[in-house]
């Protein structure tokens, strides 16, 4: 960049020369000048489309949401996302492997709602007596009885014969909830606000009213299921879920009356993958799903000598089932201690201060490294580090230790931007990036896209994953609406980037080398589709 | 970052290692490990006050403040800031210079109508009558009126007999303020609330309504005094403020009768200067005020064929005044065009769509260069660039163009976090950055300080120095809100970051090599008085 040139067009030049130098990092760089005909004629029509609804749909008067814009606040401009084109077109995009979700939170709350009210098992039960006033802050809480405790002809939760904390049959609960209160479906509608993130409660504390149903195993079956198959028709044909195995020592038979082994969830996980295969098969779409498997999970708040008993419960798990496990996230949601304090996470449980950094569980970690080097099982660490908006503080500092830990992926990542070093580290080890931008956003990490880090991660070369953390928490279901948000939050951001996100999704996944070879193949194929479904469709 | 270290002692050596290695780009690493043992000592108390007041300030109520957090929203926290022990010191700190700010915006608005209300000149209007209702919302106008045209027996604004839109003595509109609308008091907050932007506001149009005060010259003379005046009582030693001249040619003389010309605005800016520095010497405060430089600005609507005109009077008044302009920014206030749209900036003059980016003055400014070439004289760009939320807009390219044409310095550069290349070549060619922390949050770029880049172009080692931009509308009079809003910003950052951000602000300013070495000099000694008197009244 010298400072003496004085024609104008050498300043062109030098001007270009810089620009390109300055995105030269992004791996969409290389992938752009080799696309087709075909993909750049589409990404130009995306970018038109994108350009115009930024006036026609986001300047238009939209009653209840005052001075909507791309990228605002998720929850507030959902249902303007959802009138856009660009949401359509990319509801249809193939979009790789979904690499971060937490099985708790994975399934529409309508929809295990409608599964739970099924079992005769699940009851329900209110501290005190429901009212209209109420009736929005009363938590319900679920549990499946024991076959023989069943009561099924309680009195609902609603009647003034209630007697409070007493277990009442879900779906008599339902049935027979007060007409003042809006019968059955305002049953239905009371029990879905309580299970989901609104605008207001994404700044305040948030209960989750779902574990217990997804914690009985025939409900967690179909939910499994569900989940899997909804993936799929949002263009996902992998995914790998964490699945916290503190919380799984809750999960309870069909009888309600015992908990169930690690080694019989596995089974249950591999049998319900396999006949969700099975069943795409039949319809001609097996091509579109390539499986699923688990990322063990332990929770953070553990005393660092009980991690001992999942690491080598981890190990085992591996060794029996070693297509199931993925990889270890050992510990998990350390983050939200260092959201402002007035707005703790959503799932959060115990005391605050319990809560510890990686550093903490060093050693166990260590040994676990050890153990594996000795047993020549592989089970690669894909670490949450760095959700927060700390700069040198704990959570900041777990990637220090995700990264010397030899971590493949990191959940979040949130403030690696902040890290010359972690950045460069991890864009030269080729470390991806979980990145979860909805998630984020309602969690309050950034008020809104355009302010989170994420464009200044993919300018700096870093692979990224875009995934949904708990959609039915956040109602980001699918990965469409996360991908959106991506695609207003940067001018150079275009179609070509999106596909590069999607390719690094089965990439960095941990596919083994030939799945991925033809998950890869496949994508590439439906990609192909989806551009002549652009151009076909929205050619001017 | 081996990933085959076993054991515990080796895993925390490269972990320090690998800490230190990340924060090496950060240029308060020498000045830490050359740093006294006072200097250690009095970060130590900085880093514990911070600690506890995040508790005993921020976690405590406060009436008509929710959730309030250490870095929140300025003008929502500001009176808890005023409440802590930290704000309290830095209030005392020596802060270096002052390098970003414009002068319409300086001096606290009180003041600005006390200066009025001594002129016969000024005069006010308003459109319509004032009731109780309306008060808030109708804007006042002023103007200075030639003598012989002045109306100094009018009925008051606020009179049923008033006219509107007939000018009245502004002195004689206060006297007469109608009781029901609070009297001489209700007129002055009137005023006062029309001239700052309040919580509200910050989110909407804003107009400024002090301009017609600044431009009558002799208010601008005492305007100017007590702006400087302020900034030393802040601990500014020296300021550099960026003078707009497209608008410069409004101001009027002290007889109303007739514009003034950009010499008399230097000779009158040199004159004040002098005497300021004079009065300072007389009370044995000379060395608290070094001077002050004009950086000559033009206005970004102009037409590029336009723009020829200010450069070659930039390039005379440099020739006859080298010691009071310190630079060219020849655009500014580019970038509010990239806010959402529904929160514009808040003295943006003129239609959008008139806005230009650097780009389009590209050949009047390499003509620019080159006369200043031809006539030997340089005059240093420093130009506004990257004030956006943007990744590839035209505000977001500002910053290609400011470093291809060789600015020393970058107002805001809010968005070079994105550009690997850019942040690279500031660090690399110690381009400055000329932060400023409370005008983006006001400004919408930001929602909080820990959202704010500032950790992350200080860990990635560009050079920064905090300004205030505009104090008179956002309320950040002085340095000591943006040094407070800097240091809850990070864990990582400390007292002494704060000196090095001082120490660049003076080593980065437009003074010759030999007042640097002076106000240095000066400086250190303030420091160490400082460091002092923390450590005398602050030791446990």
């Amino acid at each position: 960049m010298p400072t003496n040139i004085l024609s104008k067009e050498q300043y062109l030049e030098d001007r270009n020369n810089l620009i390109e130098a300055d995105r030269s990092l992004r791996r969409d760089r290389a992938s752009i000048q080799a696309r087709s005909a075909l993909e750049a004629e589409a990404d130009e029509i995306i970018r038109r489309i994108r350009t115009e609804e930024a006036t026609s749909i986001w300047r238009a008067e939209h009653p209840d949401i005052p001075h909507p814009f791309p990228g605002m606040e998720f929850l507030t401009g959902k249902q303007v996302i959802e009138e856009t084109r660009i949401f359509e077109i990319l509801s249809r995009m193939p979009k790789g492997a979904l690499l971060h979700i937490h099985i708790g939170a994975t399934v529409n709350t309508r929809t295990l709602l409608a599964l739970a009210l099924q079992q005769p098992a699940i009851h329900i039960r209110v501290p005190q007596l429901l009212s209209v006033e109420n009736i929005s802050s009363v938590l319900p809480e679920f549990m499946s009885l024991p076959t023989g405790s069943y009561n099924l002809d309680g009195e609902s939760v609603s009647s003034n014969e209630y007697l409070p904390n007493t277990w009442v049959n879900a779906a008599r609960a339902r049935e027979r909830f007060d007409p003042s209160l809006g019968g059955p479906e305002g049953f239905d509608r009371w029990i879905v606000n309580a299970m989901t993130l609104t605008p207001l409660e994404a700044y305040g504390t948030h209960n989750t009213v779902t574990k217990r149903l997804v914690h009985f195993l025939p409900i967690f079956k179909q939910y499994l299921r569900i989940f899997l198959l909804a993936s799929v028709d949002d263009g996902i044909s992998y995914v790998e879920v964490r699945m916290d195995f503190y919380f799984a020592k809750d999960l309870i038979s069909a009888d309600g009356k015992r908990t169930v082994t690690h080694r019989e969830v596995l089974e249950l996980f591999d049998a319900t993958v396999n006949e969700v295969k099975g069943e795409l098969v039949r319809e001609n779409r097996g091509h579109k799903f390539l499986g699923a498997r688990i990322i063990y999970t332990a929770f953070r708040a553990l005393d660092p000598k009980d991690l001992y008993y999942y690491v080598d419960d981890c190990l085992n798990l591996k060794k029996e089932f070693p297509h199931i496990i993925a990889g270890a996230a050992i510990l998990d949601r350390l983050s939200k201690r260092s959201l402002n304090q007035t707005e703790p996470g959503f799932d959060l449980v115990g005391n605050e201060d319990e809560l510890r950094p990686l550093i903490d569980y060093i050693e166990p970690l260590l040994y676990f490294r050890k153990r594996q080097a000795q047993e020549s099982v592989e089970i690669p660490f894909l670490f949450h580090a760095g959700e927060t908006l700390g700069d040198g503080n704990l959570t900041d500092d777990n990637m220090y230790d995700a990264l010397l830990l030899g971590t493949r992926r990191i959940g979040h990542g949130f403030s690696l931007v902040k890290h010359p070093k972690l950045l460069q580290a991890c864009r030269e080890r080729n470390i991806l990036l979980e990145v979860c931008p909805i998630s984020n956003e309602v969690l309050r990490l950034t008020s809104s896209m355009p302010t989170h880090p994420l464009p200044t991660i993919i300018n700096h070369g870093v692979p990224v994953a875009l995934c949904s953390d708990g959609p039915s928490v956040f109602g980001n279901m699918g990965l469409t609406y996360d991908f959106f948000q991506l695609l207003v939050s940067s001018e150079i951001t275009g179609l070509s980037t999106l596909g590069v996100l999607a390719r690094d999704s089965i990439q960095f996944s941990m596919m083994l080398t030939d799945e991925k070879q033809i998950a890869l193949e496949i994508w590439e194929a439906e990609w192909s589709e989806f551009l002549q479904f652009i151009v076909a469709h929205y050619k001017q």
